[in-house]
């Protein structure tokens, strides 16, 4: 009945809520810079000020990018399922790349000054997490974006995949999180107990870290705000259940 | 058709991944007597251990016993509503007391030690983890446990109790990585990046602390290990759907 009638609009608060959300993100990328800029020297690569690529290239993919990625299928409802689908991958491709250059950073860094690698919680959290993040982005791909896989076997790693992806996102966060408490303690532990700017600035970053996590979190997980499946997708999942668990479409 | 039939048994993937978050749980509480005990001189109050009360009360309750509270709905799948509530309400009554003794803790040894508080990342995030929690008790406790709240009321509050619920679990788990990088950072930050026993041991801690979560949180978001609504609240949710929404029992 609704074919050729124009798109229903978004519901008004997932648009107040992503407004927010990206409020959110331009603040956080914002402040990551002023903390390098004013208080770190800034970002340079062949330089002592390399290792400071690291922050800010972590923030953007792993936190902003990452976020915006899982946001498309809010944002984009009646769009083509298709096209979502490929800015959801390009996004965490984008991703990817931009975190393995500040992964390069802190690695040529440690080897410039001579620190060791891997050795703490914030690196084995981080490692994890972006390993893991490849490793989803190629499952992902390979499932939903490649022709090969069924149609049962897409139905049953889907929540397995929002699953992860959500957990991803977190252990992205709190990577950020503790990597923001080492900086602190290994840059300013004199001072970081007086109150001094930069730890004000600093652990501000960390609750808008924490604030923009919590936004998508809302945003991706009200059940009233999921993207409403287009009439043929509707039409053939309703054949495969048909198909599958021998209902009839009526029940 | 079902009355007085025994309850159908928990689905089997879920009774294995409860047990493995069991023993998660406890392997965590282990690590963290481990590290306490083993490196840090042991727990006491009136004494210069009296800081080490803080890791392990916050461990204990906010990680193992908030996390056990989040699954007593999918381990009591088919006993009354009523005393799964007050389980649940109990166990997060008993973390939030052993959590107020963590906190206190920390407080008094800043005090003998004449340490600032609340100053860095790890403060901000565990105290507004802890005040939130006890707003989310007191919510919980009005809306579900006392009988004034209303059907449409209680109905609406549910989402939100059990979003903010999830997230504050996540922040606690957090909040406890914080903690971990800190301490390693005060106590052994010449040796740390030399992979000492300690260093491995609480970065271990921290990968466990992640994997409970991990755990927990995928017992609660299958859809399939929800528990399902008694007889007797099926009948009345579908009473509620016909008077507020209009819709006959049948469609």
């Amino acid at each position: 009945a609704m074919d050729g009638a124009p798109p229903p609009p978004s519901p008004a608060g997932l648009s107040a809520y992503v407004a927010v959300s990206q409020l959110l993100g331009l603040t956080l990328l914002a402040t990551t810079g002023a903390w390098l800029g004013r208080y770190r020297g800034g970002v340079a690569w062949h330089s002592p000020l390399q290792f400071n690529a690291h922050p800010l290239c972590m923030v953007l993919a792993m936190v902003f990018l990452q976020g915006d990625a899982l946001l498309v299928y809010r944002v984009f409802r009646h769009e083509a399922k298709r096209s979502t689908k490929a800015l959801h991958a390009l996004l965490h491709g984008l991703a990817l790349v931009i975190a393995l250059v500040g992964i390069i950073a802190v690695f040529k860094s440690h080897r410039t000054k001579g620190i060791p690698d891997m050795y703490s919680l914030h690196s084995w959290c981080g490692m994890a997490t972006f390993v893991l993040y490849l490793l989803q982005w190629f499952l992902g791909c390979g499932f939903f974006l490649f022709p090969g896989a069924s149609f049962s076997l897409r139905g049953w790693y889907k929540p397995q995949h929002i699953f992860f992806g959500i957990t991803l996102f977190i252990l992205s966060i709190t990577s950020c999180l503790l990597g923001i408490t080492e900086m602190l303690l290994f840059k300013i532990s004199d001072s970081y107990s007086h109150f001094v700017p930069e730890g004000i600035l600093a652990n501000t970053l960390g609750v808008l870290l924490v604030a923009f996590g919590l936004v998508v979190g809302y945003v991706l997980t009200r059940e009233e705000w999921k993207r409403p499946p287009l009439a043929e997708e509707l039409a053939l999942s309703m054949d495969f259940k048909t198909l599958t668990e021998g209902e009839s479409p009526g029940g």
